[in-house]
């Protein structure tokens, strides 16, 4: 039987979660694998937490050198997340001819080329399945799944904090403040929860799976990005009544003549699109194929199981793979020749604005909107009967919402700030993009 | 670059769909994958069709022999169907060394180790991704995505057929007759519609998918068969009451002691289940992993470009692994030792019978439910306020339904006999099990 050695880099929630997988299924493995995988080094600082978890105290190293240059390992995984020092560490291992297998993604989406570069040197395999989207295999799907099919679009809720804080406030009707207080007491939220609600653990997973799909470089700076921290529980419930569900979407979209747009950004989805009732903490990636058409991938996007789940699945791919199959688009840090990025992207749009309840304020607008070539689809007026979820003060003034039709962003942007300038309106409280 | 020469065997719906997208995406897999697939050679009796579709007159051939010696193929796809003479073509291309792509389920379900055995002896590549679920990655995602977890339960909407029916009967309040009517007149159901509405098609591939999962040969026999002929509008109409979606799902599940049980038939699930929302054509596939937790997989199970997709992401996958892994199970025909089928399986269900409107009726059902040790959640009792959906001619009964607790399967059937033989119950109209 083939024995697969293997180092673990880190024992937080997701290399504890692995070294269980690892130990509890080695019998599993052997049995339906048909290899022994044993977990032969692991690198922690804290000695007592490995001793705790189980781990021999022999294999337990506070040096990476060590780790690395140990011929019982033939797999390094790298489970410390961050720029530094999980940089040097990976290409420490690679350098040694070691297989990597990393879940982090923001080393992965800011040195990709890098890494593969030193990778490809030492014909080591890298493998970053747990990167994205936790336990999904979208990754695989990518590479060894959708490979037949020019990717046109992919769409994912890829952020299981965010999700979980928009569903608790739309099924709840509280405020994003409230409920972010009450992710973090429960652990779905992080004390400094930035990198989640302002969209950039999305973005760097976007990166990951654009490039992937389009098959070309998609820099992190090219993504247009924008958080859920200014979400009202207003817009919530209005887009309700309107049929949409609010979610923080990663959208990818690559045209005919290979212009990709990029973004990462609250929008409202038709509640029977089925990303719409993706709830929770859970993810899902909905792809759209030239030949397949729509297909949509669900499951656990964090935790340390099915994070852990990726990584193991991996760790068996690349034993059981002897040929290492890098990206598969060009060894550059750039995008390929041809592809532009499009900024001036194209979308429906749900506006919401106080007016004061004057008869000219709807003619004014709707000649601002026809200036700038966009039309409405569809309008509500909330005269005395405000919505019972609508609990800012008004002031006397009435919430007007339309919806146009799809328009493009700079346009929007210009009509918004002309009808903010108009006297008879209080205030445009949200601009919100309408997706899928 | 590295060339790739396929054989189609037979141009249907499918066969013309995998001719049509290597053709069109020729210059794009050499751009992206770096290897160039050339059709060599077409099986097809009919040599005017593969003329029109483009493929030149030198590579149609109508011997099989001839197809399989041609020292440019190196790739066979069969599309054929059905057992004969797919069985031989396949046997002879494995024989002569060439890797096969198959969609065909019936062939594989019936005959993988056979099949299996031959690719093995010559070391050719043997891949039906594209048997199950269509352009959906199913079968790469049980071998190469969740192979680190122990899959305790997988349930899928696996027909299109069926789900369109049952998606337009509850749409449309229609009865099956009338949208199985539309449904072949549509192109979405066959004019011998039974290998769809009556489960075989779901139980050839819930054989594959239960196998994989398992780690097991998992034969077609021991699957329990129930179609969707006998589903009337009411039973949809008044599960809608309750809050359940009725769906055909196929069911697969192992506990901790290797008993298995799988079954194909009709079921009620809850609304926010994420099967619930499978509409139309789409299929899909829930797994219950011990790490990873609940994922889902959808897309379309079928047509010329989705199965098309697959089977060329499996002419990739064969082009671009030199090393074929063979199914992750022993090479047996049987089930492993320790292995049994469980054949009273337990579920909760939907029971709907007829009463004369008598005070005593109730009591005495009561009373048999209780002899078998059958609890009850959930009571309608419809007295003149009939739904409106419910059309049939009741001739002054009352129909009373009635969900169960979780209980056997025996235990029920028996109760349900005893029910209708009670002199206050003129019939039970139905009896359809409640799942997830």
């Amino acid at each position: 039987m083939k024995s697969v050695g293997v180092a673990i880099l880190g024992l937080g929630v997701v290399g504890s979660g692995t070294y269980r997988i690892l130990t509890e299924h080695r019998e599993f493995y052997r049995r339906t694998q048909g290899i022994d995988i044993s977990v032969e080094s692991v690198l922690e600082i804290n000695r007592q937490r490995a001793i705790d978890l189980g781990v021999e105290e022999s294999k337990v190293s506070d040096n990476i050198a060590e780790v690395v240059s140990n011929p019982n390992v033939d797999i390094v995984v790298e489970v410390i997340g961050g720029v530094e020092p999980a940089k040097s560490f990976v290409l420490a291992a690679l350098h040694s001819g070691k297989t990597v297998i990393t879940s982090n993604k923001e080393l992965f989406c800011k040195y990709w080329f890098e890494l593969e570069k030193a990778a490809k040197r030492t014909h080591a395999g890298l493998y970053y399945e747990a990167s994205c989207v936790g336990g999904v295999p979208i990754i695989r799907t990518l590479i060894d799944g959708m490979q037949a099919n020019v990717v046109r679009s992919l769409t994912g809720i890829i952020n299981g904090t965010t999700n979980y804080i928009l569903t608790r406030m739309a099924r709840e009707g509280l405020g994003y403040a409230e409920v972010l207080k009450d992710a973090q007491a429960l652990g779905y939220a992080e004390k400094n929860p930035t990198a989640d609600v302002e969209g950039f653990d999305a973005a760097y997973k976007l990166s990951i799976l654009a490039s992937l799909a389009f098959h070309t470089k998609v820099p992190l700076d090219k993504i247009y990005r924008e958080g859920i921290t200014e979400i009202s529980r207003a817009d919530i419930a209005y887009g309700e009544e309107l049929g949409y569900v609010l979610k923080l979407l990663a959208i990818g979209k690559c045209d005919a003549e290979d212009k990709i747009e990029v973004r990462v950004h609250p929008a409202f989805i038709r509640k029977d699109h089925p990303l719409a009732s993706v709830n929770d903490s859970f993810n899902a990636v909905f792809l759209q194929g030239d030949s397949v058409g729509d297909i949509m991938l669900y499951g656990r996007g964090a935790g340390a199981l099915p994070t852990g789940s990726a990584i193991v699945s991996d760790i068996i791919y690349a034993a059981t793979h002897t040929d290492h199959k890098y990206a598969t688009f060009k060894n550059t840090q750039l995008p390929e020749k041809g592809v532009r990025f499009v900024t001036d992207f194209s979308s429906r749009y749900y506006i919401r604005f106080t007016a004061h309840d004057r008869a000219g304020v709807l003619a004014k607008v709707a000649g601002i909107f026809a200036k700038y070539n966009i039309s409405i689809v569809d309008f509500i007026q909330k005269g005395e009967d405000i919505d019972r979820t609508q609990k800012e003060d008004l002031g006397g003034n009435i919430p007007i919402i339309l919806i146009t039709h799809k328009t493009s962003e700079f346009s929007v942007r210009r009509a918004v700030e002309k009808i903010s300038a108009l006297e008879d309106v209080a205030q445009v409280n949200s601009v919100i993009r309408v997706e899928g």
